[in-house]
């Protein structure tokens, strides 16, 4: 069984930009236990965090394009990927691949790649579902700071449920209707939601704050939201 | 002036896949005229028309995964790009670039660029606007084969009026509410039509079965429909 | 025993131009049947077929240098060699080496590299010797559309035979006497002929219209020719 | 006149790690207005600064091995690069450069060449140098957070003189003796000596907190240190 | 006027593999002096000469395949280009390009591109002519180590007589009668010819002992024998 | 256990130029059955020798920037990498990787990497060096034409004694004391001792005229010196 997990950056990085250490040494742990098992985790998808926003938001400040913005973007996601390639040490591959093709050329050694952003106009959600489409993996782990997809916001409505699993059409309806995740699911999403539909890739949205929830997903606990087609 | 062009696939291949040399020195005669005058064409981007089709109707029917089957539409439409080179001669850049980076390196030799797809998860369309943005094009002109935006199905609603100018919003409507253009701007399309409006590139729609009207557009014409911001 | 695979164009499409995607699950069949025996085919060289002449014929017209039509025809190729890739899935290498140092690195992660052309002024047939003479092979087999070397063109005297074995001495002599072959193995072929020569690959020529051919060549049928030095 | 500038990372980063846009906007005006006079600055090397620090003490921690912990620390520089490549918008080659071949490849464009750092065990300083030298500099500015060479540390010693110019011996018997510029000149440093002192670039060691002393040191004035040779 | 120039290695390179210095200055001196006229030489092809010869002995001594002998062959020949940009300096693109697109993407930069083999397969004779064919040159200046050809061997047959003038056809009869060019004009070389045929490349062959003959030929001198088609 | 081993030019090459084929097959048939045991060579540095020599002397008398000589040098270190990589045949990574980056990629393959230089500024000892701490090996031999380190210069001094371990201290102030090293081990070769010392490899100098004490050093005999921290 052959999985990809996005971390967003939220998850390695805290607001003022530090590095959560102890936080990349206990997703090292988890993916190379994983790797012992019969899941593997064969690439992974790194955001770019508060580094990543603060170097846009200067860039920004000084007239950049936005495209380039975009480059900055990825450039600071493929900083906190060096890092996790560090921490992964000699099961990962050593370098960060820069497009799909490098991502699969990299793959074919059977190590663990690491990415961050791979080009503009791409959120690293769709980098992720894009990596799971290229090399057929079977599952996408998607860890965000949230627990799942709910009905509705959970921190406006308490009659909001989690929902245990969820088509996309039934993600954009909410998205559409409510949009409680309109910071997070906008139009650069709609993509990753498109490319994950026509490939159908079950993808498993958790809550990453806790590292432990990917094993536990792997075993068939039910700990977050699961797209289903 | 530096703008960008983009080439739809049907404008320079038949429905049977046979490339319209004709049209490639169409095309290559308005551009290098331009080149001349205070319009520079610094990157086109081409479809990959019929031959991409083709393969990858046959890649799907050998159970291809569709980020495969993204590469090899991306193939094909190189390969009508490097015949645009060849057509273009020593003013054109003499290889395709693969990336966004290396079309801006390219761009920074002063040849012009063409290019066919970049990388999966994009349409040309996506391709054309993301490299207006990246090299800070003035303008980007979509040759298409219709005339431009109408408020509704001209095929099939005599009614149906030609707009001269529509902004990203009224577009979004049009799609949403007749979705006459539902084949041809469809879901990753809406990210072209994002990033246009982000870096606010003036952006024309013009029927490319006369190569000419890039001549009247630029000449001040109004022979389609400008998206404006 | 490692062995390469020079598919011909005309076997995997047709004079429209359209994919024989059946060919191609043939062949991809035959050779995931060999990994698993003791004959592995660690490399397959590509022909552009009828994409390769209608691309390179629509250049000419345009007044392309004949070295910008031999990339055409070379990026042709590698469409037809990324649609094999699909076809062997996961056992392939992910993307199509470019020059014959990208071969022997991708062969060293020990998938199937599938390869088009690689450099102007070389037909497939001499990548073919080239890749095999590269990576040690022990062996080249050369799908054509014919059953073997014959004494005289079959199709005008039926006195030809079929011939077990040659020597390149004999193909020269074939050529330069009654050159029945005239149209397949003119000069850019000689350094094929050269190139295996060198380096003594033994190299069967098949009818490869039945990829089953093969296997029947593997398990020591004489189904072909086989060009001894 | 080509001269190579270098930035260290504390001119355009304060010690939380924000970004100082001011700061890259002054250098960009600086830069800019010299390509339009007779100086050119050719390539510009900009340090990691507080992100490279930030980053490698978390690898470190993590267990990272050193020669990643520099390949961290040059990812980090490049961000910053990418930002004074966004400043200084069409003026500057597009990209990035990795290796000295490619600092060479895009300075032959005419562009201003901004670079990170290169390879592994090389500071800035040194990179600064080897770039000077592989294009042939006529002249190296390194702006640093102070004015130039001191006999002695002058934070320490009232008495502390700068020196005007200064020879690489001196500089080396002041590292020796006092050692007062032990936190900035150690070991890999010596390289960047060892370097300059090969090649004989006249090299200006100048405060770099304001931009306008590099239009200074190019108007004659002496502002800094020189090392002559 | 654009022109490729070939230098065998043995203009460059001594009996003993001792770098011919001088040489190697007079080229330089030539070249840029036509630089300033109007004959540019966009593109040198420089032979390996005896350190190729010596390290492909030791190859095969080894074992080593030959495929990989001509990559050594290939490096060898790079180094005399690399000697070759040194001594043009900033005239000379500052790399030497790998791949005949790599030979186009520098040229598109308006520097003198020097550059040793490409692949395997080809001789520097081949390379030469696919170089001048890629990057259109008007004319192709081939330096050996004879005045031109010759109807017999002028070593061996007083009554040889140069020819001013010799078609692709002649030079084939030539080689097939007499044979006296055997050691120069093999099969690899045919390969050359061919190339020069199809693109009709006016092809200059001169004695390069004298690099002077170089600016005699460009002055409308006959001083060695022209291809003509 | 990983080791990397560098070779030191003049073990491969003679006063000459001319190679030592039987000293590479001596080396090849070390490591490979050093391979079958518990020790791996992962990586081999190869030194330049006197072919580097000649052409980097060829390059000054040309006026040849150092930068630019020190990629000449580069270049002829690969050429003796290469003859190694045909020598080791399969075993070896079949291309000659030319950054860290591509060291540590090559190394992800399982194969043993061949290095010569990498870039300029840098001695092969630091590349060895540089390159042992990227791929984290266990230990580093680095094999010359001496048995070790000596407390004085043992051609000058009959009480010269050879130390079986010596620390990077040790070794610094024998440079500084006596400086019988000072033509091997000059500045450059400090970066190498801050690497090795920084990430505390255990390297063992040993002589590599005779390749078999590599056996001897791995099997716990003390034929050389050992460097502690």
């Amino acid at each position: 069984m052959r999985a990809v997990l996005k971390i967003g950056g939220s998850l390695i990085q805290d607001e003022k930009g530090d590095i959560r250490v102890e936080r990349f040494a206990e997703y090292a742990k988890v993916i190379l236990k994983l790797r012992e098992e019969n899941t593997e985790i064969t690439s992974i998808v790194v955001g770019g965090g508060k580094t990543a926003r603060k170097y846009i938001e200067a860039a920004r400040r000084l007239g950049v394009a936005e495209g380039l913005c975009d480059e900055i973007g990825i450039r600071a996601a493929q900083l906190n990927a060096q890092i996790m390639v560090g921490a992964l040490d000699r099961e990962a591959y050593p370098t960060i691949p820069e497009t799909l093709q490098e991502v699969a050329e990299a793959a074919a050694t059977g190590k663990i790649v690491v990415v961050g952003g791979l080009q503009p106009g791409q959120s690293t959600n769709a980098v992720a579902a894009l990596v799971a489409e290229r090399i057929k993996a079977d599952m996408l782990i998607n860890a965000t700071n949230v627990d799942g997809v709910y009905t509705k916001d959970p921190k406006k409505d308490p009659s909001a449920e989690k929902l245990d699993q969820v088509t996309v059409r039934e993600i954009q309806e909410i998205i559409n209707e409510k949009g409680f995740f309109a910071g997070k699911y906008e139009l650069f999403d709609m993509v990753a939601l498109k490319i994950l539909e026509r490939s159908k890739i079950p993808t498993w949205i958790i809550n990453g704050e806790d590292p432990k929830n990917i094993l536990r997903i792997v075993a068939g606990e039910n700990v977050g939201t699961l797209i289903v087609y």
